[in-house]
């Protein structure tokens, strides 16, 4: 049991509880009050945190806290602190809004200057009431971390979530996401969530929302008008140019965060976006081949294997990083070749020894556009003589999702093979356009 | 010594000489008559290398030659191989040429459907005769790698070359190079080649030069015109757009292969390349920030520490990966974060027992364009705190090749961190330009 939750038994606190505390700083005495919120699941569990009545929540260090009055006790059975349930407005279509962390929910720290995670899921959609207008609203804060701390196990947590909310009758998801890995979580549940036909958005935001400049109202009303629309998908959401004009939709698989800071960040590789999604509410589709809304119930499908590595060729690498991965008992690694899909010749000998051990090997490219061919020069054909799978023009980020989610479902070099270069989700594409290269 | 040494030694043969080689294939007999060509430094030395007069070189496996005759042998000392030289034209520019492999100089191997690395650098002039109307090229085959197989000691090797060739008096060197590693290679060189005032042009070619979509011969020309022009730094010149229309002139530290097989697959990242380069002629310069021609000596420095390592953070990345390189004894490692420049929190603690132990860890982001920036968030504070070096708007592959050539001359952190934060090629600009991005 974590500090905070120890305080709580000792103390009679329940969740929702209304109540005054006292926490010393130096000689002085400061009294918040407020709800008890849930304690992050990933924090330490050092602090009691509370949702003060102007919507921001503090949190109190365990040991700094001089007393505590319960002012009013939470209705049993009632999840405050999870769930608001706003009155819901008749021919509204629901979608739920998942909160994860990240930028889009976060403030600045004003004596750090440093921006924490820190706003509920809650307090994100208050601020942006335009959302309130295009649907009924269900706000559900499921973790908070910032998004660079994300792990395949929260991936099932955000696709169990979504699955439940859609088959309880939502008509779309949406999850706000930091936006470091944001990509990876978007391909994830891309790969889980089977027979998908309504849909999951995520979305993030380049600046933290309490700065002027901040794209997270934008991108918030534009990802809940793609969640409405008949759109059957995982998608991204996010600013389709640097001004406040149009969002752009991308699938989930073939995504990525190209600049570290501009509101423009992501962008569809090898491929065209899904639409353009404008924040008064026209939804332009910039291609034919997406799935449309449907009735089917989705399930998730979340076996994972996390023992998978990812690898970037460089000049002068040494065929002991591949032994690593080997000797460690890695599943699979997803290698970022060069060019066409290249590794040095000298450390082809190590690859072919990772296969013959079981290990799945899978070619991308570092290029990031275009597509992997072993077929073309001799290095090629080796590294395919080895045993390695070459990956199309699928990300090298998808890539590693997707090995870790098939190696969930088999261990047969064969059917793993087949599943790599199997469409499941958009992540491969027939043939590359030639308009989508640096846009 | 190499069969192929052993071989020549008994025979009699040196260099240069013209022979006449009988080969068993089944019942029949091959005669090939020709030039003795160096054996390739990095083949295993089994095949005699014959250049014939249709300027194709044919190897023969040594335990199939039957006989072999010698019709005239070479001069001494008569470097006939490696070094042609033409009859010079008065009032041309001079400009060495060095081949060292990859799809420029290579051809198909009609048995197999593959692409060998084949032609030389003297076949590759021949076959674009326009280069002998801008320049008096001396063409000299360096190595005969793909580039894959690139490695530091080669960048040495081409580092001295060139210096050797430009000291001697040449106007400019082009080095024709595979274009999977030639980014990493020209930042090799960008940093090796000190006080350098001539221009050092890397060119490659998407599609080999045998085929009729061939870049190779607009990129060898726009080379060449760029080598001779009032420039003096390292530069990359390759297909500007798809079309035979103009080449772009990128920084050597500035540029990255971004596209598997499209012709204009070389971009400056976060920068303005250096300049258009037209065949006919033009250079339209596209910024005035550039060193311009000068009559300093080059000189090499060249010292390297190989024992550095790149690793891309993905969700799930366990510390181990850390640990592995710090207990291998690497040096240095550079990190190509998420975002602007992150970690998970999880693996900090193992980043920080590296830098304890003496490891200089370089952040840069994985987004590629942009700029790292560890002051905006919690997890980039500690990441600080941790020791890591922030590369500012460095490509991970400039900041890989960078951190070896920084710690072949200091072990001193201090010193490793002022290096790396030190502008010595163009590989930090001071501020992003806002048109540089997907460009």
């Amino acid at each position: 049991m974590r500090k905070v939750e120890a305080f709580m038994k000792e103390k009679g606190l329940s969740l929702g509880d209304r109540v005054s505390v006292v926490k010393r700083e130096g000689d002085r005495r400061i009294r918040y009050e407020g709800i008890v919120m849930p304690p992050y699941e990933l924090s330490p569990g050092e602090t009691l945190t509370i949702k003060l009545d102007n919507g921001y929540n503090v949190g109190v260090r365990i040991e700094l806290i001089e007393s505590v009055e319960v002012i009013e006790k939470a209705r049993p059975g009632e999840e405050v602190a999870f769930k608001e349930v706003l009155p819901r407005k008749e021919g509204l279509p629901g979608v739920t809004i998942l909160g994860t962390g990240g930028t889009i929910a976060s403030k600045i720290d004003y004596k750090t200057g440093a921006v924490h995670a820190a706003f509920t899921a809650e307090e994100l959609a208050r601020a942006v009431p335009e959302i309130f207008e295009i649907a009924n609203i269900t706000p559900k804060l499921l973790m908070n971390i910032m998004s660079e701390d994300m792990k395949p196990d929260y991936w099932k947590r955000m696709a169990h979530e979504a699955a439940k909310a859609l088959n309880a009758g939502e008509d779309g998801v949406v999850i706000a996401h930091g936006t470091d890995t944001l990509a990876y979580s978007a391909a994830a549940l891309s790969f889980m969530l089977r027979d998908l036909e309504k849909p999951v958005i995520f979305v993030g935001s380049q600046r933290s929302s309490d700065r002027p400049s901040s794209d997270s109202a934008m991108n918030l009303i534009c990802s809940v008008r793609m969640a409405t629309a008949d759109f059957g998908e995982v998608a991204i959401v996010m600013h389709g140019e640097t001004s406040d004009t149009y969002c752009l939709a991308h699938r989930g698989t073939k995504a990525r965060k190209m600049h570290t800071s501009r509101r423009d960040a992501f962008r569809s590789i090898n491929d065209v976006p899904i639409a353009r999604v404008w924040p008064k509410g026209e939804i332009e589709f910039l291609r034919k081949d997406y799935r449309k809304r449907g009735e089917r119930e989705v399930w998730v499908d979340d076996r994972m294997e996390p023992r998978v590595g990812l690898l970037k060729v460089v000049p002068g690498i040494s065929s002991e990083l591949i032994d690593f991965f080997v000797d460690r008992g890695y599943r699979g690694l997803v290698i970022e070749g060069t060019g066409l899909g290249h590794t040095p010749n000298d450390i082809i000998p190590a690859i072919e020894r990772a296969t013959e051990e079981g290990m799945a090997v899978c070619m991308t490219s570092q290029c990031l556009y275009g597509r992997v061919n072993l077929n073309v020069y001799s290095t090629g054909r080796r590294l395919l003589k080895a045993g390695v799978i070459p990956c199309e023009d699928m990300l090298p980020e998808t890539a590693y999702v997707k090995l870790m989610w098939v190696l969930g479902h088999t261990d047969d070099p064969k059917e793993v093979r087949e599943m790599m270069l199997t469409n499941y989700a958009g992540e491969i594409t027939p043939y590359t356009r030639f308009d989508t290269y640096l846009r």
